[in-house]
């Protein structure tokens, strides 16, 4: 090849590093930027496993993937009653069931193990904390992960058999999640206290909180849980950090059996449903968490159908497998914090209640929320951007749940850990704070960013079993 | 002057009616177009007025339209008890206090009549709605506009001496404003219903509904009642054709108080409110009222403190003076229908709510309410234009409510003749649809456009009393 002469204009097409853009740019020639990273930043086993899951086995994948979000759009989950923590499935014996992947004692964060003290001694198995402690640690109490007993509990829950839970049934699935009943605001187990009171609270629920429930949905009837947490959406609740709008029309359905019910329930009942905008959250987790058990049977998706923490590790579950991926538990950030506390003293991302997450509530509905814009820089446009980040990993998009600041864009659905390795961009979870070791329970709330580790080993398994 | 030649380049500013600057752009040269009509459509006798209004009484108006807003704006209505329709200003004998700008009977609206048929039968003055027809022709029930008692009543009320009454008291301003209870949805006297059921439901409120608020506030004691409006319309209510959020929050408020009720009360009271997602829209229009009885009082503002419509006048008032200017109620345009029905078996723009549109709620509030953006087209980009339109013609901006899908900007404040004058451009609000004939109560809902006239009428008047 003979080179007669260098051209006298050029015009650019620069993919990646914008440096180069702007070096043509400067010498006054045009030049169109492409925004590209190296995939999976270049990790060249993850790469791989992206090419097959996004070549040979696409087909596969789009398929399972597509299934699965049908699942989670078109379930219906209902509130069909009450049951105890004794009742779910596989539980037996001296056990409480606890957040996240599986952890003993001595590796629980201190606001986990001050819960697991309170549950310990409001289940009468121990006299105080110092004895429930004991018991803990000669391992005299099991525990047992909630996921595993198709059960969600939020933050830094454990909870005995005595303990009522909520029954939500996908009928279309035939699936049936549980979750106990929300624990409240103040001195409570689930934000790591374990002082008397949140002993109380804990037997409180379980002597008179419960049987009014059992009463009302014997009295109302089942509830279409997601009909309610829609509504909720529209009303500025992400559903995760903010529930109050769908609590309050929660409370607004049920005030007639609420009236009605017979004196030694009523007011106590209505004082704490009353004073606890956090109610409806763990419905929402339970309605959540059926969906996520029937589309968690489909073989072969990319898609998350298991998030979870317990304050020390961090674990996800693809969907057609039962094995945990876990990672150190992140850190809160983006958050604020109460007076007096700040990230030096405050625990590590903690609960269940990050099946929010893969369901289309908590982060992927932070657009249409002023109360999480809060905590994302004060502004809506920063809130539409959490929405916007989980639109690049989620693998569809809610019929179900719509943003009215967003124009009625539907919420993110469904992680798909092809795009979250492909992109580096993790779920983001709108959750509360505990005190990492003073048991003052709740300092504040925020962001927690899940940690990128797990999600690529969950990719390497979903490509392994599928080359298999 | 010698024209040696034309011009070889010309750049045009063009003020006005756009087809100038068109023509401009079509021959390729630079324009630049500045929108603007002529104010007060040309009208002289308004010109001359505006002239002077914002000429050499330009201060004195400003600063009371400043004082105006400051009341508006600053005030804390508190929902500090109830009473009866019999106890509120000036009120005596045999009276039916109703919507809007004084009327005859003979020349009431049909829902209207319809209304003060049910309350004559209520109060027991008349044994039917027929006997109750003869009182009210003959003059022997008297009839009187609830604003002339400080009170307000949404869509076609109508109440006698027995109704219950919410009192709203503005500390700052020393005011007091009154509303009856919502009668909730249905088979009901303020939706022009003169039925049995509709009777029976103003029976109620004073047997029961009016006694049950009287023991839960006795318990409970004085509400901050924007406070919570204010929380309403960042969960997506207007405050006037949707009041659902701010509802709820009272009922989440009231719960325990609720729950305590003695027995005969408890579950009726329970039933009542639970079913009335428009409970909270006369409480919110009796804070609006007690506010714009104090802003009301300053002398020389430009700013409208009285709107209101029987279904046959609209009726405004400006701060500072007594005198009602009328011209005929609109019809309610824009509108959603329930099947069957339409514009031309549908009633004319009716009732007091129209006070919540002085005071940043209804229309003002249009761009934060999903609800309402169903009415104006369906996206949030209309409803936010509502919003913008108020922005046109208010003077000023309220500091407690904002609006999340607008970037929590504030809403319009007080609606000033002077702008209305100038633009053209009248109040939006946002209301229900009555039948106009056949007593069938709701037919639908929409947004009504204020006529103009009376704004002329009510700046002219100003104009020559500060002339005087």
């Amino acid at each position: 090849m003979t080179v007669t002469s260098l051209p006298d204009s050029v015009a650019v097409v620069n993919v990646g590093l914008p440096m180069f853009a702007d070096a043509v740019r400067a010498q006054g020639r045009p030049v169109e930027q492409v925004d590209w990273r190296i995939p999976a930043d270049g990790d060249p086993v993850a790469v791989r496993a992206l090419t097959s899951l996004y070549g040979v086995h696409a087909a596969t994948v789009d398929a399972a993937n597509a299934e699965v979000l049908r699942r989670l759009d078109e379930g219906v989950p209902r509130l069909v009653g009450t049951a105890t923590v004794a009742d779910v499935p596989g539980f037996e014996g001296r056990t409480l069931l606890h957040c996240g992947p599986p952890i003993a004692y001595a590796q629980a964060c201190d606001p986990l193990q001050r819960s697991m003290r309170a549950a310990t001694v409001a289940e009468g198995w121990a006299d105080d904390v110092t004895a429930a402690d004991d018991l803990l640690h000669r391992g005299a109490v099991a525990l047992s992960p909630a996921n595993h007993h198709d059960t969600v509990v939020p933050m830094a829950s454990a909870v005995g058999p005595s303990q009522p839970v909520l029954v939500v049934d996908d009928a279309e699935g035939g699936t049936r999640a549980f979750s106990p009943l929300n624990q409240g605001p103040g001195e409570v187990a689930w934000f790591g206290r374990d002082t008397d009171a949140a002993i109380e609270r804990l037997r409180f629920l379980a002597s008179t909180a419960g049987p009014a429930l059992t009463a009302i949905l014997d009295a109302a009837g089942p509830l279409d849980v997601l009909a309610i947490a829609a509504q909720g959406i529209t009303m500025g609740d992400d559903l995760h950090m903010r529930t109050q709008a769908a609590t309050n029309l929660l409370t607004r359905t049920w005030l007639p059996h609420v009236a009605a019910l017979p004196d030694a329930l009523r007011v106590p009942f209505a004082g704490y449903l009353g004073g606890n905008h956090l109610f409806f959250l763990n419905l929402a987790m339970a309605a959540a968490k059926s969906l996520q058990l029937h589309a968690g049977q489909v073989e072969g998706s990319s898609i998350v159908t298991t998030m979870s923490r317990n304050g020390t590790t961090f674990g996800i579950k693809l969907s057609g497998t039962d094995e945990w991926r876990t990672c150190p538990a992140p850190p809160v950030g983006e958050a604020l914090y109460y007076s007096g506390n700040g990230p030096e003293t405050s625990a590590r991302d903690i609960g269940d209640s990050a099946v929010l997450e893969l369901t289309g509530m908590g982060g992927p509905a932070a657009g249409g929320s002023a109360a999480v814009a809060a905590f994302l820089g004060g502004s809506m446009a920063d809130a539409a951007a959490a929405t916007a980040a989980f639109r690049t990993i989620c693998a569809g998009t809610s019929s179900r749940f719509t943003l009215p600041p967003m124009e009625f864009a539907g919420t993110p659905l469904g992680v798909d850990v092809r795009r979250v390795v492909e992109t580096g961009v993790t779920p983001k979870i709108t959750t509360g704070i505990l005190h990492a070791s003073a048991g003052t329970g709740q300092v504040g709330a925020g962001v927690a960013t899940a940690p990128l580790a797990c999600f690529t080993d969950a990719l390497l398994d979903l490509a392994a079993r599928l080359d298999r």
